[in-house]
């Protein structure tokens, strides 16, 4: 039986507001699953469309990062119950193809979520029958939505939903860019250009892996102060002269640079914040149609090497979980991560303070 | 005691043309090495310094990969005796810095070679009193070298001189490519863009690893048509659609790309060759001041890698003898690049020949 | 409807000789398939199982190396149509752990191919109403089978069935130790202890991948014949003095060595014939309970590595394409394997054959 | 000109008690340095040598580990002044090796080290004009010592000598084992076996990765209390039924598994504590002729790795700067490891707490 939901909606590619509005939202098919979401996180790519950067279907239910409690199970899913505590991940890959089954999922070209359809080409979300979007077949925005059973996975009872959303994006990304893109060794120096959502967890990565010095950069002297708190040894305010102050504190340059705003300026100066031999990593994904100058002789050169790092070439299977234990540790501070709780009303008011440069991330919760 | 040589100089920077000069070539200092001289490439670096790309200090001996006979010693030199075969590295690294100490020599910051200087800061070539330059510190073209003991690699007996020179450098720098930096695994495709010297070298690494399918790309026809010799299995004609034509051939894209030019527009091209996942490496220099636009946005949706490759990564004294026994054993046709021979008064023919883009190398014999 | 088959039955645990039956085989259940055989190879872990040396269900139809035609489909099957031709894989992961999902299915804790059985806890086979077990949940000595769609992977038109039915078992086996497991680079050495089936792939993959030398020991002299074609550079009979053998040919020992018999002495032997800082890997699978004697203080002090290798650590949806390809290429002589083809009733010949130390492989053709 | 100094002396390898005897030590030849030893550490190895397990040149000057200053330097040394304060390396590779050259120096099969000797054959040390042998070419336990300059790393002012000692072999040892031998990832199980000095070094260098669970095994209930100081999340007491201990912890086994003790009993256990898949260390040195018995139908099957570790495969121009650094940055609780700091004369007294069990480590101090 189809429900309803209360859900955060851009109406049109032009709309900067979000409406909330009551859309219908479809009984989970075979090998779906509805879930009554707990919380959401607001992610800097839900602005990026929001703001009309990337091109999406439209009407779209916002939200990619979420978690819930399984409520309706589709025919023939399997390893999943009513009352199944899960986050979701916004990348489904297919699972089928040489990609999926060596464990390069995120580089799967079978995903049907980039287009916001389920893998049946459908999308469980309408208003008056008309379609609409969830934002990478998630749409967790909304009090509830239907997803595909490979979008989920369980975690621990004692994970807050919150804390859970986060795991499943920007927690994923950016630990995931230090310890999947990179392969981060303890002991060598990093860089970090951008101390948002998930440049704070780049930091959290690397801390995590021993990396010293952690060298945060960013324009806001507030955004500083927080990354020193996820275990930046030193900060930097972000300009031109970039790479003359991360040599004055390592030396010959960092080992690692990772890149999470998504600028090109910023993308641009990553080679020569390295020593020789280093890994530049783009984390932040830059608007459309924006190239990057790179300065390829010194890439050459030195033996630079620079890597691009999608959903941090998470495994959800295997990284949701160990995220979560890490976080429970005591060893990845996520909740942290949180500055500022609101139900779905509030959603307008959370990307205003990201607009405004916010420290921390928002979250709704339900 | 010092002695003369005939080298094909370089009066200054503006020249295009060398002139063949009796230079004198001082008596080996400490750790130092004088070899005369069996065999020398002609390469695309030293082009680039001929016509102006880059800037050298001046006058100056070109040649930069050479083979020769070990002819005096001195002071201190461990591990060479006179009548020994050897091979130049033009990169010739301090051995004791950390770089040098994890293997890692290429990336050394304390190589004086660079700066066309011995590690004690003089140059061993004079003419009239006044300071002459072999470029980077080798000056192969010339009929006696001094160079510092760490750029001597010994080679097997029946080695020639042509191929053991082209060992030093473009073998490595292709070959090391291949096998250092991207670590091609057999089975996978890759695209090569550029099939002279260094390019074929790629593709001879390629087909030594079991790449599959390998598919060469140049302008010219000519040189296609070598490439199916050193083991391209497809070849297309270079232009802005060469992404579409790898994509016909390997459907989701190449898993490796090398650009072997230096072109910029080229290198620019790579990413977009790669199926998800893949890997790119720069191996030809581009022109100083000459950025590179990179779709930075499709590197990182896709997870994508652009690697900088400088002298294939090579570790001589490892990576010498293995190529020299591969060439040996018949798994990698080096002599089969060398298309000209010719005398050391034959340099400005050579040049020459390389403008106007004449298929395979020449090498000067003495 | 259930059908019936011809098959090679080992009746009991005892049973050194197999005995052609028919026996029933039921409808493919949900997610299963039925396969008419096209053929099967006969490999030493079916010996293995017909000597009694691993426990098995019992009755056991044996075979677990086949290709054939897709002939019926279960419910919910996708991805697969009647006349595919297909490899079949004999490990069978559930692809939804968290090794599975990382693409490490050959560590995957939940196949249950390996109790014969499958993932619904049956069997296909029946005789007068007692379960029957194909061997790994395959059973390709039999003219038809049963099994789960995890368990095919496609190959190309132009690959006939023998080829493809080792490219399922012994070619992923040898040639993915080679590549997955050690991930050989090229120009180093390598030694391959048992020159049968799977050795001589080892063999093969190391030719694919550059190895030089590659030295084959074996105690037959015919084996060492076949294996030079196959690409070893060096033949050395396989004793006591191994390790000295492969130091005369390689002077300081080989960069890798494989086993490929699964003799507890010739395991034991290999950390000796490295190198400092070799590799060694186990392919061949030993008897139960019987413990090998390892030099630990060798393994330790030069910095060695013992490697244990399943399957060749496969994925079949991106290996057995990508082995059928090279095959196509010319660069993986499969073919060449195949000594001996003969009909299901000449299963018990072909044992014999391999008793008696026979060359290369026979394979059973429908 | 020649000095004299106090040294703990094994008169002869039967001797179980050290004398403090005036060795005589040679003026540093070329490349040699004399250095004055602050502090030296009382460590496993010695007591091997000790105990009379490993066969050693004699009489016999104890001592591996080792800091101190730069007091005399022997002709064509660079790089080192006097007054320097250096670690010591116990293993002093020749630097010139194709081993050395690509940076696995650890490999290095032409160091004289290891037979207690110099590069140039001889022995700095003697009585009465008779040889007298440092042990592995250092001799620590001296007033004393001359090295060759290979052997010498610098470090910063700041990092105590006491500290640097322990640097230059345990901790260095067990952190090498984790980030280069194991390349261990954040958030996977390891489980270590003994809880002695390099024991305690590993879970140290696995908390720096970020390791969860880190549980330490030992016969010694005040070891386990020790090892939760260094960041073991978990203490087992090692018995037979280990590997189920360890699998209570972390359901299907953990990911690594590292021996510091060298007993074979214990090295045999490790497989059985891995989950499918996992990786085994050996870092403890057995005695000689001890072979193991290694279940390796197991290890194939469950495709495990089994890693000889020697002296953590150290870089130590890069990894003890690197190590003191992460002591400076807290990051490493080197001095916690020191419980007992003695003078020379208090060497047999130290040995006989290692052989009572004594938690953490003795350190002489001069
Ligand atoms: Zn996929
Ligand atoms: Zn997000
Ligand atoms: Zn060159
Ligand atoms: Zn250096
Ligand atoms: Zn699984
Ligand atoms: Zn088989
Ligand atoms: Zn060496
Ligand atoms: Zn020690």
């Amino acid at each position: 039986m189809p429900i309803t939901a209360r859900a955060a909606l851009q109406p049109d590619p032009g709309a900067r507001q979000l409406e909330i509005r009551t859309v219908d939202v479809a009984e989970p098919g075979p090998g779906q699953v509805r879930v009554r979401m707990g919380a959401s996180g607001v992610c800097g790519s839900d602005r990026h469309v929001l703001e009309g950067d990337w091109t999406m279907p439209s009407p779209t239910v916002l939200g990619h990062e979420g978690a819930g409690t399984v409520e309706a199970l589709g025919d023939g899913v399997t390893g999943f119950a009513e009352g199944d505590r899960v986050v979701m991940t916004w990348f489904q890959p297919c699972l089928a193809c040489a990609a999926c089954r060596e464990g390069r999922t995120w580089v799967c070209t079978a995903a049907s979520s980039e287009q916001c359809l389920l893998p049946d080409g459908t999308t469980p979300m309408s208003q008056d029958g008309a379609p609409v979007y969830p934002y990478l077949a998630v749409g967790s925005m909304s009090e509830y939505v239907v997803v595909p059973q490979q979008a989920l996975v369980k975690i621990p009872e004692d994970v807050p939903f919150d804390v859970a959303a986060l795991i499943g994006c920007s927690v994923a990304t950016g630990v995931g860019a230090v310890l999947n893109d990179a392969e981060v060794k303890a002991g060598r120096g990093a860089v970090v250009i951008g101390a948002g959502g998930v440049g704070l967890c780049i930091i959290m990565g690397l801390a995590l892996a021993g990396a010293s010095p952690i060298i945060a950069a960013d324009v806001n002297p507030e955004s500083l102060e927080l990354a020193r708190e996820f275990g930046a040894t030193h900060t930097v305010l972000s300009d031109a002269s970039l790479p003359e102050k991360v040599r004055e504190i390592t030396g010959e340059g960092a080992e690692y640079a990772f890149e999470a705003i998504g600028r090109p300026q910023t993308i641009a100066q990553m080679p020569a914040c390295l020593k020789r031999g280093g890994t530049a990593v783009i984390v932040g994904l830059p608007p459309q149609d924006a190239p990057v100058q790179i300065d390829a002789l010194a890439l050459a050169e030195e033996g630079k090497r620079l890597l691009g790092s999608n959903y941090g070439s998470t495994v959800p299977a295997r990284d949701f979980p160990l995220l979560a234990r890490l976080y429970l540790d005591g060893k990845l501070p996520v909740d942290r991560l949180i500055t500022n709780r609101v139900g779905l009303e509030g959603v307008n008011d959370a990307f205003e303070l990201m607009r405004q440069g916010a420290r921390g991330r928002s979250v709704l919760v339900y």
